[in-house]
């Protein structure tokens, strides 16, 4: 079956940095599939149409449109049963849920506001008035303003993410002895964070950094050898 | 196999508070197994010390003394097999360890500053001092000022529930369709509030009621029908 997959791309469109799109490659990596990588911009909402969104990542499978991380990596599950699996179950797809949760409430939304202004940088010339107008709007803030008090707020961040270090302390990944769809999850908000930025979201001794690494490292270092815009 | 069960315990010892100790108790009915329930006091070390521990929960089978609820939980995962399962698999597991770290990280800290005072009230009286004085060294505040400061508090934890409220939103339980061990962890945290508070944490209309509701008339009200100092 061939798989066609528009994944948002930057002013470079071999930097691919959407968090929601790290998902699912990262997901499609784990089922062993490929897939032909489309770079997508915001403002080409005709070439996804047919997904019934207007937002990445979109997943064509013949005449099927899949959009939305989430509602996609379903649909591998499904899809492809004999596969590795990303999820535990249905119990565990319900706590992949909560993860899933907690990452689009507390690390997307914190890291956000450390790295708005770097990802407006990134993007193409065409995206960067709809990704300014729209950022500042839902953010209440214009960009710079974000970025220069970026410093004072990233305590609070790392504190956030108190759970995820306490448990990564008791085992190797969210999904116990191996990787499920929740460790991409997390993975895939900083893996958004360094493709646009540089500047150091955790402490140089945060023991985050050894599963930061383990993931990275997965797949012959598909994210940690994906182009970055910085 | 015959279980003992050491739970914490208020001034009335039908009173029994503690959310680890209800986490067990929920883990016990969801296996469907009996324990015989024993009235425990933070200063009774004694009674326990075969645990290698002194606090609560203690689960007792035969020779084996357990304690920590999190390896109570897994013992009787793997000790009986064949009954309902408490995680979706070893996968479910690290998942469920997740939700352990966000609840005892985020849930059970910000309701500790809003019950502490209520919960020294329903004390045994020779508790109430140790009490006092451990939690007000941690806490680093009397209990009186956190008691009276808290309804400033409770804006911020009912913001810190998104991640659940969103879950429960989309989903019957954090384990999907029926409840795993990781609904009676953030469950018991609420018990644990009720138990000895009558103030309310959450607003009227918070769409968590239906979930907590459903929980607590589980295995004919067990939780709901629980005795309550408050």
């Amino acid at each position: 079956m061939s798989l066609r997959f528009y994944e948002l791309a930057a002013a470079d469109p071999a930097v691919r940095f959407s968090p929601h799109c790290w998902r699912v490659r990262m997901a499609l990596a784990h089922k062993g599939l490929e897939a032909e990588r489309i770079a997508w911009r915001f403002t080409d909402k005709a070439a996804i149409a047919p997904s019934g969104g207007g937002a990445v990542p979109v997943l064509v499978s013949g005449e099927t449109w899949l959009s939305d991380s989430w509602r996609i990596a379903v649909w591998l599950e499904e899809s492809f049963p004999d596969r590795p699996a990303l999820f535990a179950g249905a119990g565990g797809r319900g706590e992949a849920g909560f993860v899933k949760n907690w990452t689009e409430t507390v690390v997307q939304p914190g890291l956000m506001r450390l790295i708005v202004k770097e990802i407006h940088d990134a993007l193409d010339p065409g995206d960067q008035s709809y990704f300014r107008e729209s950022r500042e709007a839902r953010l209440g803030e214009r960009l710079e303003v974000l970025h220069d008090g970026r410093e004072a707020r990233r305590p609070a961040l790392r504190e956030a993410l108190a759970p995820l270090r306490r448990t990564l302390g008791d085992q190797a990944y969210l999904g116990g002895d191996a990787p499920l769809f929740s460790d991409y999850i997390v993975f895939a908000a900083f893996q958004w964070a360094r493709s646009v930025s540089a500047w150091p979201i955790l402490a140089d001794d945060d023991p985050l950094h050894r599963w930061l690494d383990g993931i990275g490292g997965l797949y012959g270092g598909l994210a940690d050898q994906a182009p970055r815009a910085a």
